[in-house]
C-alpha cells in the first residue's frame, strides 16, 4: 500500500464542507488504486486567527513542509462583517495564504479555466463563443512582484506617500518559464507570455528570459501579449489561449477574468508547485461566508484541486483521472449543486454531491 | 464668434483618417453653434520619430501648452514590422504618449464604456447581459504609479534583477477621486474604487484618501472592490457600475477589458484631463497600421472624442449634444463602417461616415 500524508487546512466559510467532500473523495480513489492518505489538519487565515491569534503559525508549516502536499478550502471572509479586518492587514486571513505560498516557496501558480458541454449555458459569453469552446490555463508566479517587494508609507512635506516594489530576477522568471513550457509541451504546445513590456523593466527581462527558455522547447510555440490586450482578448476569444504565463499581480487580475467567462467559477481547481513535486491545492474560489454551513456550496472546484493533487505531487495519474471523470460523469447524470443548477437538471446539496462523485471513482 | 486653439496629432496608422474627419464634424459644430477652432498640427510618436528621431519633442509639447485642447488620432504601430520597435523603449511611439501625458499632467484617464442599442449585437456577452445594457466611466489615475516609478535592472551576483516602483502621494490620489466624485454627481452618483487594499500600501492609501474626499459629497456612493474581483465584476454584470475609479495600471488593464465588452471597441472616446478644463481627446482604440490608408477605419470614436473636447474642455455643450446626437443618428439610420457592419446595414468607409455625422450635426 503506497502511503502518502497530506496537511489539510480546512480554511474558512464553506472551507470545511467543500474540504470534507474532498478527502472523501480521495478515499474512494485510494481504496480503489491502493493507497493510503495520513491527513494531518492544520490551521491557516482565520481559524488560526481564532486560535492563535495569527493567520499561520509555525507549526502549520512545518508540518506542511513535512508532507507530500497540503489540501485546502477558502481562506478569509466578508471584509464587510468579520471582525478579522479590523486587524492590520498582516494580520489577517490574507496574510496567512500569501505567507504560506512564500514559507513552502510556491511559486508555481496553475489554474486552469475551462468550459464543460454541461456548462456552456452558464458561459456568460455568447453562445457562439460558448460553442467553440476554451482549455486554457493560467500560470502565474506566486511568490515574487509586487506581492513580496518592499513597501512603505512614509510622511513627507507633511503628506503621506505609499510606495510598494515590483521585482523580478532571471531565475524567480527562468523558473516559472520552465514550468510553463513543460506543461504546454504535454498540452497544445503554445505558452502566451504576458506582460506590459512597453513600459515596465521588470516586464522587459520576463521578455528576455522567457525567450532563451523557448529555445529549448522548439516544440512550443511562445507569443507576447500586452497585460491590457490579453484582458480583451480573454473576453473575445479565450479559445485562442493554450498556457498563459505571466507575472503574480497580472495572474491574480487575469486568472480571476478567465474563471469568470467560464461563468462556474464553483468548478475551478489550482495548484501551487515548487520546484519538487510539492504542492498545495485549493479551489480557485472564495470562501463565500454567507453559504457557508448550509450544506448548499459546490464541493467539486476541491475535489478536482485533490485531483491535480494525485497528479501533480502523488503521481496517482490513474486516480486523478478516475476522479475527473467521475466529476464528468456526475455532471452528465444530471447532478447540480445551486450555483450551477439550470432547469431540467438535478439539484443536491454540498455532502450528496460529494457521495456521487465518490461512488463513481 | 468664439474662437479656439487645437493642437492637432494626426499620429500613426489609422490616426491621421480618423483625425481628418474628426476635425471636418468639429469645423460642422463650429459653423452651427458659431465658434471657431485654430489648428495647429504637432507630431507625435511614430510620426515624430519620423521626423526628428524622437517621439515627443519640446515644440509638441509647447503648442499643446498654448492650446485649449489637444485632438489625437491613435499613436503606435505594429511591433512586428515596424522599425520603431528596434529603438529603446524610452525612444519607441509609446514613449511619446507618456512623455506627454506627464509634461501637460493629464492625470485623470476618463474613458467611457457603453453599448448602443443599435450594436447589441456586438456585445460579446449573453443576450440577457447586453439587453440589461451598460454605461460605466473608468477614471484611470495616468500620470503616477508603476508608469512613471523609478525602474532599474541592474546585475547581481551574476544575474539580472528588474525593479519598477509603484508610488502614490496623498495629493496625487485625492486630486482625481474628487474628479471621479464630481463627475459620478452627474452620472448615476457611485464610485467605485477598485485596489488591492489586501496587499499593496498604496492601495491602502487610496482608501484612506478617496474614504475622506467621500465624506464632502454625500450624494454620491462609494464602493471598494478588489482589482481581480472587478475583473470577474465587469463580464458578470457591467451594469452594476458607474464610475470605476483606479490608479494607472489597474486602470489600463480594467478600460481595455470593458471596452471589449462592448464588442465595438471603434466606437469608444476617451478624455485626459489636467486640474484645468485643458484636456487630450483620443480614440481608446489603436492604430491598426494593417487597415492604415485604406478608407474603412471607423472614425467615431475620434469624432466622439471630439465631442468630449467640446464638452470637458471648451464648454460648448450644446455642440458636444449635437456631435453625439448626430453619431446616434447615423447609426440609426443604418450606416456602419466594417469593423460594426452586420447584414441588412449599410457599409460606408471612414471619408463617408464622417460626412454623414458632420451632416447631421
Ligand atoms: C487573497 C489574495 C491575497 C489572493 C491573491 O491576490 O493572491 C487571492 O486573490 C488569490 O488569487 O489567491
Ligand atoms: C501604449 C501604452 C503605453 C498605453 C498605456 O498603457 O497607457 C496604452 O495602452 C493606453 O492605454 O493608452
Amino acid at each position: 500500500m503506497r502511503e502518502y500524508s497530506i496537511a489539510v487546512i480546512e480554511g474558512d466559510g464553506i472551507g470545511p464542507e467543500i474540504v470534507r467532500e474532498a478527502v472523501s473523495v480521495l478515499e474512494a480513489a485510494g481504496k480503489k488504486y491502493g493507497f493510503h492518505l495520513n491527513l494531518t489538519p492544520v490551521l491557516l487565515g482565520g481559524a488560526s486567527i481564532d486560535r492563535y491569534g495569527v493567520p499561520l503559525t509555525q507549526e502549520t508549516i512545518e508540518i506542511a513542509k513535512k508532507s507530500d502536499a497540503v489540501l485546502m478550502g477558502s481562506i478569509g471572509g466578508d471584509a464587510k462583517t468579520s471582525p478579522w479586518y479590523r486587524l492590520e492587514p498582516s494580520r489577517r486571513p490574507e496574510a496567512g495564504l500569501l505567507g504560506i505560498r512564500k514559507a513552502l516557496g510556491l511559486f508555481a501558480n496553475l489554474r486552469p479555466a475551462w468550459l464543460y458541454d454541461e456548462l456552456k449555458g452558464a458561459c456568460p459569453l455568447k453562445e457562439e463563443a460558448a460553442d467553440r469552446g476554451f482549455d486554457l490555463l493560467i500560470m502565474r508566479e506566486l511568490t515574487g512582484g509586487l506581492y513580496f517587494g518592499k513597501r512603505e508609507t512614509v510622511e513627507k512635506d507633511g503628506v503621506l506617500v505609499a510606495t510598494d516594489t515590483l521585482t523580478y530576477s532571471e531565475p524567480e522568471i527562468r523558473r516559472i518559464a520552465v514550468k510553463a513550457f513543460e506543461v504546454a509541451g504535454k498540452r497544445r504546445k503554445k505558452v502566451t507570455l504576458v506582460d506590459k513590456a512597453n513600459v515596465l523593466d521588470s516586464s522587459r527581462l520576463w521578455r528576455k528570459v522567457t525567450a532563451e527558455v523557448a529555445e529549448k522547447y522548439p516544440d512550443v510555440s511562445l507569443e507576447n501579449m500586452l497585460v491590457d490586450n490579453c484582458a480583451m482578448q480573454l473576453v473575445r476569444d479565450p479559445s485562442q489561449f493554450d498556457v498563459v504565463l505571466t507575472e503574480n499581480m497580472f495572474g491574480d487580475i487575469l486568472s480571476d477574468e478567465a474563471s469568470m467567462i467560464t461563468g462556474s467559477i464553483g468548478m475551478l481547481p489550482s495548484a501551487s508547485l515548487n520546484e519538487t513535486s510539492f504542492g498545495l491545492y485549493e479551489p480557485s474560489h472564495g470562501s463565500a461566508p454567507d453559504i457557508a454551513g448550509k450544506d448548499i456550496a459546490n464541493p467539486l472546484a476541491t475535489i478536482l484541486s485533490a485531483a491535480m493533487m494525485l497528479r501533480y505531487s502523488l503521481s496517482e495519474d490513474e486516480a486523478a483521472d478516475a476522479v475527473e471523470n467521475a466529476v464528468r460523469k456526475v455532471l452528465k447524470d444530471g447532478y447540480r449543486t445551486g450555483d450551477i443548477y439550470t432547469e431540467g437538471t438535478r439539484k443536491v446539496g454540498t455532502a450528496r454531491m460529494g457521495s456521487l462523485v465518490a461512488e463513481r471513482v
